[in-house]
């Protein structure tokens, strides 16, 4: 990217000296931790209702007791990481733990849940985000996969630019829809109380009959709201000192926020006979029912639009994150776990913008198929971070870890619980996929490191014997004779006596009008031309160069090939790339150093 | 492309001196340069009579005229590139001869606008043979796309694999598809005789004004009947010897079967009273009167069909020649100028199936709108091949110079009316788009000879001093210490007494590391340790070099850039690209050797 396009998108590059300013409040820091939890309410319920309608009238009147269990769901599970982030201030996501109390494949297990949850997330909230624009605004529907990855690339731009001006950016759209919130359920409330709400629901046919799998099932589906605790814990460092304090009260507001606008949206919806369908949200109907089609109606509409995109935010703070400490653990690339020069882990807000604005393309912003997939990996991740913690209690027997232990065992029994729910009941629906993909990425994980591992053996210096160069010799390939090649020569006899030139005869006029006029340029150059029956020059090259191997003397040679830069850039495409393809094929021979000496043209 | 899979598509290579046997005899070759013109047999009489039919009945009659008048036009045509034939014998199309006698500018028009028409025949070609596969088998059509794309690679291959094998490949289905016309026309003759045809034409309603312009229209229709002619005189050097001898033999041959074959279909459809339609063929509805919808029908809907897709063959046998004429002159990158290593040109072949297949990717193989376009180009080759023929006699004024400039005034005036017609017939139909792109080529071939000939200039010997290298300097970066840093820095210090080590300081720890082990293995060469305030390399280690850049001595400098190169291609992902970027910023920095030493890992 040119440097001045990058610096009006970014900002200045800021010094590693910076790094302890761009630390969070606790005000900014619950704005951007949780944008992924409270977008969430938008469509918990709605997930809850449209698998309990298939059960008719009857079903419907179940919500509110899965409300209260997802409810406390988020308690337990927000207690648990309460516990981690103390534990492990410098901090303690799903992998980091599993990791360090239950040894690697655990770990990787819950980093790759975790990696793909992060990437589903932003793709889901993405698409649910412009689906809420497009039904407000029919005209767009056809642009809808243009105006996700564009969204992608705006949050991506503003998590490029760095931490603290991304909780500037999104912390008033996520109060915003706080108090939208408590808008809906106080006017909600007024309006039961004084009686204003239809009293008898209305009639609903039966599709499925009313069993227990069914409320298991709708309880998977308002699962989706707890996906995005996990980033409290990963990103504690984020936070202003006392880190694990600022964490762990963050985490506590989240839960509290999440646990009572589930409960609030669910209990209305119940109490107002809200019936799901595919053209209206819940949280509209609602919203409709309470407040009229005015102007409070359109602002709440807007509110979710908004936090419904912002909520990929989550994922943009939390999946670099992820991704550089499974880095520094050389289980991926170690570019991920580069500081960028504005203090964030640009590689992988780079790729997870990618990655995901290609399940976007794939599924043609249309994602509600890739919702069943995403409360697996999350409490998968859970339920190993939650053993590891026991585990780790139990290790240490601190004062009181008993209780501790208690507390997190009880987290890993709850949610260990809901994975199999969720397995069980959305295996069908898409939850296999799961199976598929997490071991493939634990598996290439583990070649990653397997590779950095052998690295370092590799190319360790206890028992290396410097190459010798002897009389290194040096070939010079030369198409004609001009100012580049003979710049060329001068450079070749400067770094070695023994230089050969090779020309490729293509042309026989050609050829020997250039052994004609070589004395008088490159007298001490012996130039050795070689036959070319097909016409090609890479050929016989590559053969003159295997010939030469068995009779050089040094472990090293080297070939020059000149090169003339052009001018412009198009001018490029008016040459053979030779040179090109001649040190690609190089690449691959041991002991041969390939240098271009370029010559450049003025226009 | 890995060699084996080369060769098994494309043959073993073919030495220069295979070249003369090469040649084609006079039975191959007319299959071969004619498909292009045979094929639009089969759409030629429908383009006059789909415009024909908006006058009604009334103006139906008129398809005879026309037919007349487009036999007599390829007369006019072969006879003036017989002449041409003779004059050039080493192959004459329009752009040679008018840019012989015309001058460069008239050249280089005729030139793009052979170039065009050839990348048109191949899209409309493929497209029309395409769409009468999936008119038989209309379960294909979705598939029409890639079918398109496939043929076109089909040809491709065939004739990077050389011409004469493509002339035994093309020969059979080209005779069969005039066997099948001739059946067709006498067929339809003896049931004309024997009284079996419609005697009553039926009745079409008028939707234009019977207008001259109507009827002008209509033969700009049928001229699209003349596209290829120019492909025998661009190619005279395949024939074997006599060449031009042969080559006008095989194109007086071309002629007399395209004038009949026209003249044929025409009169048919006059007198079986055929009026044209969207959903079938003239061709079509015509064997089905005649013979019944049996095995006949099939066959020669099979053999139309066949025909269309093997026209495109004719222009990849004409446009790789015209480009390496052109390349030849640099007006084109000089790649197309190279035989392959099957003596074929094969950049040429590449680049015209590349855009072919992009221009039927973008119109979805809908290639009905590109049909106008493609006559207007061709006739303007021909006229200023004819003006420039006159010339060519007005200027040799050998033994009976006058018929023969007569025979091509008349051929310059009789196309240069029918350019007139056409553009000013189907101008709104797209002929406009050839007053933009055919401009825009030629801009493009002069500049890209302007930067040869400037190329030459710069690259002179003549008064060049070779540049001095000095205690030229040598910079190795190192990014730590292990085997690939000291077989650099060994490298280094055999090519020059000057060696300076940078490191750029990105973890203090690892670099006082490396300053402590730094003497036991390179104590002779200084290591400079640079600051980075944000954490990058690539900048630091370029201000280094600018700064340095001032000091030095002598005109070069070189950068030494360890690099190790891992075993397996996956593996380059996991290490950072840092030194490609380095050597791509210092490409654009003059008197900068850049020298990546490769260290090979095993595993």
């Amino acid at each position: 990217m040119p440097t001045a396009l990058k610096r009006l998108l970014l900002g200045s590059p800021m010094s590693t000296a910076m790094a302890r300013q761009e630390r969070l409040a606790k005000i900014p820091a619950l704005a951007i931790f949780a944008s992924d939890l409270m977008s969430s309410v938008a469509y918990a319920t709605e997930e809850i209702l449209l698998v309990l309608v298939l059960g008719g009238t009857i079903a419907l009147q179940y919500s509110p007791h899965i409300a209260v269990a997802i409810a406390l769901l988020a308690v337990t599970v927000a207690s648990s990481y309460w516990q981690t982030i103390y534990a492990y201030p410098s901090g303690g996501g799903a992998y980091i733990v599993a990791n360090d109390n239950l040894g690697t494949f655990p770990g990787l297990v819950a980093g790759s849940a975790l990696l793909v949850d992060y990437i589903l997330t932003v793709a889901v909230s993405t698409a649910s985000g412009v689906a809420a624009i497009t039904s407000a605004f029919p005209a767009l529907y056809p642009q809808r996969v243009a105006i996700c990855v564009a969204a992608v690339l705006i949050v991506m731009t503003a998590n490029l630019r760095g931490i603290r001006e991304t909780g500037r950016i999104f912390a008033l759209p996520t109060y915003w829809f706080i108090l939208c919130l408590w808008l809906l359920m106080l006017g909600g409330l007024y309006r039961l109380v004084t009686g204003a709400a239809p009293l008898e629901p209305p009639p609903v046919p039966i599709q499925e009959p009313l069993t227990l799998f069914l409320i298991l099932r709708a309880f998977s589906g308002g699962c989706a709201a707890l996906t995005g605790t996990e980033a409290v814990a990963n990103g504690v460092q984020y936070f202003r000192p006392p880190e694990s304090r600022n964490a762990g009260i963050t985490l506590i507001w989240m839960a509290a926020v999440l646990a009572t606008s589930v409960l609030g949206v669910t209990y209305l919806a119940h109490y107002y006979h809200i019936v799901p369908g595919t053209e209206e949200t819940v949280v509209s109907m609602l919203t409709r029912q309470i407040f009229g089609r005015g102007g409070i109606y359109y602002m709440i509409q807007a509110a979710t639009a908004v936090i419904l995109l912002l909520a990929v935010n989550t994922s943009f703070a939390g999946f670099p994150m992820l991704a550089s400490i499974m880095a520094k653990d050389r289980f991926l690339p170690r570019q991920f776990a580069n500081l960028g020069d504005r203090l964030v882990f640009s590689n992988g807000i780079l790729i997870l913008a990618a990655i995901s604005s290609v399940l976007l393309v794939i599924f043609r912003g249309n994602t509600h198929a890739l919702i069943p997939l995403y409360a697996i990996g999350v409490f998968t991740a859970f339920t190993l971070s939650q053993i590891g913690m026991v585990r780790h209690w139990w290790k240490e027997q601190g004062r009181g870890w008993q209780p501790r232990a208690a507390i997190n065992a009880l987290g890993a029994v709850v949610t260990g619980i809901v994975v199999v729910v969720i397995a069980t009941t959305k295996f069908t629906h898409g939850a296999w996929i799961v199976v598929i993909v997490i071991p493939c990425l634990v598996w290439t994980f583990l070649q990653i490191r397997k590779h950095y591992d052998s690295l370092r053996g590799q190319l360790t210096l206890k028992g290396f014997l410097p190459p010798k160069l002897g009389r290194h010799p040096v070939v010079v390939l030369v198409g004609g004779l001009h100012r580049g090649v003979v710049t060329a020569l001068t450079y070749a006899r400067a770094i070695s006596p023994n230089v050969t030139a090779i020309a490729v005869d293509l042309d026989p006029t050609e050829t020997s009008r250039m052994q004609q006029q070589w004395p008088e340029w490159a007298p001490d150059v012996p130039l050795v031309v070689l036959e070319s029956p097909y016409r090609g020059v890479i050929q016989p090259v590559l053969q003159y160069i295997d010939k030469m191997e068995k009779q050089r003397d040094g472990d090293y040679m080297t070939i020059i090939l000149p090169e003339f830069v052009p001018a412009k850039w198009w001018q490029h495409l008016l040459h053979n790339q030779t040179a090109l393809f001649i040190k690609t094929a190089l690449l691959f021979r041991r002991g041969k150093v390939a240098i271009s000496i370029p010559y450049h043209l003025d226009q």
